[in-house]
């Protein structure tokens, strides 16, 4: 079978031949319907080979849809032919952040060599892919898989940091989402389907800020200066009380934290490197600041159904599996239009 | 090896012979250490065929420890030697429910056929068990298996339910307690070690009273009419947060109803048949009243570690694997005091 | 001044000629703009002397909304000239409870003797009403107070139990709205405002089911046998996670029981009268059944803030404070489309 | 009446006549039975004029107890004679989170100009103060004042900040205390009352590593480089669910960083002027690092029950008000143990 990989440092990854894997006890087989093609590998692809996580070569691609092709022994929950997405951030399964499907916590999977599919273990770049429990994928049924892949990263980041700052989100609330990309767009549509606060959307862009309008936003700013003042006057003075900033550079962690109310969340989620010093005197009183990773399984269920619902949608350009390197040369070029999802198939 | 077994209806249980069983792909085998026997068997097999909820013959035992003798392939969180309590309310791991560590609410496992092993799969009252998958056991460390093992429903079933009720039980919240048996005992130490609540514990007997004091009641009273003049004024005429019925029969549903606070939880643990008529006019404004069903699988977690901090303790009469057949007997004629725990190895 | 009266036990409640109240220390004296008229008014007028909780004559109107006239000595938060909702449910503002904003349940108002305005202190049927304290007011800003005044109580009852059960409505999770009249349309908004889940609506009359439709529901259904089925075929057989019953009589509370999932929510607000007898057997594992009143302090205010966002709203009728008592009668006879309203200055 | 008085920026803290004020409507005249003294105070009385938040001269003293000894017109749920505690961070009493009983984060404060007793109100150390409105006293009962008096701001601080943070706090769990001074004592007390948590207490000092053996730390461990390997060790490697940093400064807020688990709670409690960069890398994945104020009125009212149950007490100094001055001179120079108490009448 094809598969994008990355084969060694600093070389930009190929289309391979590799054998189709076959699934042991426990595992799945998935042929592969969609995978969605994430900005975070441009950063792994650019550590050098000493800090790399993991050993090459690798097949890329940690979202991921298919269709079960064979189940290992063992595997009684989920049958051939059903159509699922594959929950990304595997754990052990058995410590306690494993057993309430926060894997992406989970306490022992570095002590243990556990990763995710595409950053680890084989991803789903490829025309098959391995999983390895059915507690790793979810029923995804007759939604379409190239759509509904980005959810399961794009769009599942976003969803737990918004439910971890569900009592925030109250109506009369104001949330600010900084940085209305691959991930804000999402936020915004999140925050419009399951809270009543209003969403401030911000951001450098004025394409993206004409996004986050037709996606639901009940106001957008330029994202500078001048918007601190901004959210100050839409709140009546009183600040956000919760910011999430995708961006996660320094300015953006900083004109964030100048928005928040008292008694507020400062999400930050996008991986820019920024970091707010927080203390007594640089964030107002009962502020939280907080770095999540990824999302919980429950929460993965819970946005399947809100794409059901037509309640979020990721706008997604497809391609054939073939031009997996290209999608990654466009990507560093700025050139990918919401999300990239190869298509083995098609 | 030797089980003992529910054969026919209506038949007593008898210790049989029977193989030892080989763990299939994902399941463990399990040397028993220590079962608990249940007074809910006794329910179980007074049942007749037609609504006996599983096939014949069945070995018996719900509460089950061990030490894992050997893996299935594809089992890599848990390996053979460790000492582990089984965590009994299956369930089929994928399900909304299941993924937050709630099997005991599977919303899959009727349709599948998913029964705890004891109550249809076979039981830990035998010389080995397996165990369909390494998330149905936690890790015992080096607590002794006989005092551990009836937290996995004598222990897990109340703490589920104080759990479910954290909100109410707030520093100058009441926590009453009817029935102080094998869960009540239980559930007082429970709401001391995580609680700042009062506790007031309520039986007829005059040793169960005596019993709730030493492990921590606050204050005890005799359960009958007197004890609602008797909780109205502990509480200053305001009735208590949160009632935990471990009778569950008509008088003490009844009994528990009338000694609520306003916005209070009234949870009917006991299986003793009775049933509340809940609407306007019946309780106070703002009570929930709960039937809940043995617990989640964080809580068995959580549990064990009370048990290793010395928070809670079990009392235990230990009887060989032998004589298993006749602890029914004694439960029955109501000779066992505390839990009555079968030691296979000894 | 003008007030609506309910004069004598019996007697149809009547116009008559009040001095205007003058507000003491920390009252405020609110000119009447606009007091929605509640079917439970009729309840109390049906009740005989010896049972109805307060004394007459009594100006009638629980649910409020003005302009503040005058403020008594003390009053610093809220000023002249402010437009503002009354919050019913008064409480003693000091207990826990009311500490937490929940005045609806109040440990103490029983004993302190303090009742809501119209229910036991003089109501908004009036031209000029008394607030005891700034506390029981929220800011109405620039909403018509004509269309915002059943957000008192037709609104907050149905958001306080949708709040009270959010954890219960994720996405992909079903609420079934029992009752699509003056409460349960407005739930079926909140519903959809603040929450992912599924809205099945349930009514009796077609006109019902098709106002259901209008204002959000996802499915609606004939509310008889045949909707148990309808709810569990919807739900993939599995039911519902929330049940809110807006009826409260004793078929819908037992059908209402029918359509549970596990670990599910069954609210019983409306006051029709019905009982359901809560133990194992009766209802699924999990459940918790609740009876809930009015709502808290901090609820209005957000939902004052849904309306401002336009995410609900209650159709109303209109009528001058003189047809008060005709309303009255009107309703009686099930006349009345909606909620109606009195408006004293038109 | 005598009154502790801070007259200029600079000057030492007096004891002054003043007349003895009159309640207005809606405001308590308390007699003073206690009054606790403040290191924050000398933060306060360590600004320069132009920063200094509040006019001068001021009566000092934001830790009240007294007894009720009149009452302004319009105030009903107090009457003289009921001892009591201050509540101390006083809010507007309508916004959303006064509405929730948490002024301390109340939306309006700064802009109205409400500040607390003793921090720009006249505060507790005289032989009568003022309280603005019933809401900010509760009930003491019995209870020894002197004794009681540190539970308003040493006890309740740290109760906020484990209650805000109980999520992480189950049985199982790790928390860590950095610095067992005033509030690090009581916040032991607290976490070994209502959580089931381990609890390790770290410390500069032997004194006061003593002292948290003494009230119930699990462990104690030296406050230095060590002690991370220390709590590593202790929780097999997986870090701490919650630290609590009472000391709050640069090298203990980053000690605290690296002790963390994954998903897991920083609180910066003590203003030692440290501020920790939080970002990607720099804490752990689902960190959430906090920074909170005092507490809200219901939490004061769970902690008088806590401290009527025995299960958390602080260790005073009495003092006769002349020497409240002498207070502030030894508080300075690190000779008072514990909490220093002021006692107008003796």
């Amino acid at each position: 079978m094809r598969a994008v990989q990355y084969l060694e440092v600093g070389r930009a990854p190929e289309v391979v031949e590799v054998p189709v894997p076959e699934p042991g006890p426990g595992e799945l087989l998935l042929r592969v319907t969609a995978a969605g093609v994430c900005h975070s590998d441009l950063a792994v692809m650019g550590m050098p080979a000493e800090v790399l996580p993991f050993p090459l070569p690798l097949t890329l691609g940690h979202e991921g849809a298919g269709v079960v092709e064979a189940v290992g022994p063992g595997v009684e929950s989920v049958s051939a032919g059903e159509a699922v997405l594959v929950y990304g951030p595997w754990g052990c399964g058995v410590c306690r952040e494993c057993s309430l499907g926060l894997e992406n916590y989970c306490a022992r999977a570095d002590e243990l060599g556990i990763r995710p599919p595409g950053l680890g273990r084989p991803g789903a770049l490829a025309d098959y892919m391995l999983v390895d429990d059915a507690r790793h994928v979810v029923p995804l049924g007759d939604l379409d898989p190239v759509q509904a892949v980005p959810l399961t990263d794009a769009g599942l980041t976003p969803y737990h940091v918004i439910r971890r700052s569900a009592e925030r989100l109250y109506p009369g609330s104001t949330a600010v989402v900084i940085g209305v990309g691959g991930l804000g767009h999402v936020a915004v549509q999140l925050l419009r389907a399951v809270t009543g606060a209003r969403v401030v959307a911000l951001d450098v862009r004025e394409e993206s800020l004409e996004l986050a309008k037709r996606v639901g936003a009940h106001h957008v700013l330029r994202s500078d200066e001048a918007a601190v003042e901004g959210v100050r006057e839409l709140t009546g003075g009183a600040g956000a009380q919760a910011v999430f900033d995708f961006v996660g550079a320094q300015p953006t962690v900083e004109l964030g934290a100048r928005m928040l109310a008292k008694d507020a969340d400062l999400d930050i989620v996008g991986i820019g490197g920024g970091a707010l010093p927080v203390g007594f005197g640089s964030v107002p009183y009962g502020t939280s600041v907080r770095v999540t990773y990824w999302g919980g399984r429950s929460e993965l269920l819970e946005l399947v159904d809100l794409a059901r619902q037509g309640a979020v949608g990721v706008h997604v350009e497809r391609y054939p599996l073939e031009r997996g390197p290209e999608v990654y040369e466009r990507m560093k070029a700025g050139r990918i239009q919401g999300r990239a999802v190869v298509v083995p198939g098609g």
